[in-house]
């Protein structure tokens, strides 16, 4: 298998060659945000609604991003086919922006020098279901940066070894309600008598571009449609759970906790919108 | 002037050749920790508490130490010796751990290489007081990971930016009481009425070595010392405010939130106890 090649600041080069900085920031005070991104036969789904949130996350954290848009709508695309992926009829793609090397300390480098970096991967099919947990990790709005897609995700890590120690795919993150906030990869819905619930966009949670599109396509087919906290009891007598990223649209989640969820028909319906949404990319 | 020499992996390299993979964990997803440290005139202060405190952080996170401890001792030592720092008054040592590259997503890497760096650079004096402001930002207790010296400083350089922007030198985050847990630089202090209360270590705030010294110091000095909450109103009434950490000591609060607060008698003693604890290092 050839060397992945990676866009980096600008150019295409062999991943193993790649050079991070030792003084980059996003590596030392994970200062910085990313984006991942799938691509279905070369096609980027939802490529623009990613670079503004990207661009947008950059504003908040006051990180000028050392390109335009156009710029890297292309380098995405580049990285793509340099991988030999733009045929495939799944693959990954990640940007990350950092605010670059820096010397010593917190305080914001004057001039910084950002890093932009995009990788590729081929991508299976995403799993058709996972066991999930509820994990002792929360997701709260700590900061300005709670609801965006920063390099912390340390807690997103703890959350994922708790799962791997109960034996789960996927680990479930707690609001501060004392209820579910998300998963570690992505946000978290449930059904109950037809009725489809998720948390709401209050500034903890990462409110995932998926995510809007599910609620747009439920709304779209009539379902009744809430953001609000899902308490333990909700998630533990719902009908259908099922989480959604942008790398696998929605996934069922098949167990909670041990106890078995039945593969829902609702799920199967929205999954089914997005998919078709995804083909023609107008959500 | 000379380009810095890392101590990256067991080998010396120029910062401008050392390389970080494009893939390291720690870069992706803040998968690591470190420790900041402060050397006088090549003595590192603390050094075995920051390493166990290393070593105990790697145990919680599963990020298992590539090298022993007395390597990394070692190695520190070799850092500021190859960046002709050895005999300065004061330089800061950087030491950080990461779970190293691995492929793409969260699941932890079956047998990873971890990534240990050493930085060193030259040490200005700590500053003779600092003006702070009370920031938006949370210091809670979200996962397991709360209390080490993770790389996720993001929140941090979040308060930062907003200390910045209301001209202050740095920013006290918020407890979950709604009180004061700590600054972006490390703990927090306040004196009143001769006695000194610093926020619980409840899970929450990374309780520092140079905290813990003060505790101790404070005791020995047969001073008034309680772990609780400060209040905001405790904060505003507070006789002396003072920050800990292990580059710096004791930095007085010279200034809440544009309030002026005087020099006072027992953050100068407790400062003066410190440099001598630290001048024998047997606190």
């Amino acid at each position: 298998m050839s060397i992945p090649r990676i866009w980096l600041n600008g150019a295409l080069v062999p991943a193993d060659e790649a050079r991070i900085a030792p003084t980059d920031r996003g590596l030392l005070l994970a200062d910085g945000l990313f984006e991942t991104l799938l691509a279905r036969a070369g096609r980027i789904i939802r490529l623009d609604r990613h670079l503004m949130r990207l661009l947008e996350g950059a504003a908040v954290m006051q990180i000028k991003p050392p390109y335009e848009s156009r710029t890297l709508r292309a380098a995405a695309r580049e990285t793509l086919e340099a991988n030999g992926l733009a045929t495939n009829d799944r693959a990954s793609l990640r940007m990350t922006l950092t605010r670059g090397p820096a010397g010593r300390g917190l305080a914001l480098p004057q001039d910084p020098t950002p890093t932009l970096m995009i990788s590729a991967a081929a991508a299976p099919a995403p799993p058709a279901g996972l066991s999930v947990m509820v994990s002792s990790v929360s997701k709260l709005a700590t900061s300005p940066a709670s609801p965006l897609k920063t390099l912390n995700y340390t807690d997103n890590v703890m959350a994922r070894m708790e799962a791997d120690a109960a034996g789960a795919d996927e680990a479930l993150m707690r609001s501060a309600d004392g209820g579910i906030a998300c998963a570690t990869i992505g946000n978290v819905f449930v059904v109950k008598n037809g009725s489809v619930t998720t948390p709401p966009d209050d500034g903890s949670i990462r409110a995932g571009i998926t995510r809007n599109d599910i609620l747009a396509l439920a709304r779209d087919a009539d379902l009744s449609v809430s953001e609000a906290d899902i308490s333990m009891e909700t998630l533990k007598a719902a009908d259908e759970v099922f989480l959604t990223n942008s790398l696998w649209g929605i996934c069922p989640v098949t167990t909670v906790d041990g106890t078995a969820l039945p593969a829902g028909p609702i799920t199967k319906k929205l999954a089914q919108a997005l998919e078709e949404a995804w083909a023609s990319d107008v959500v």
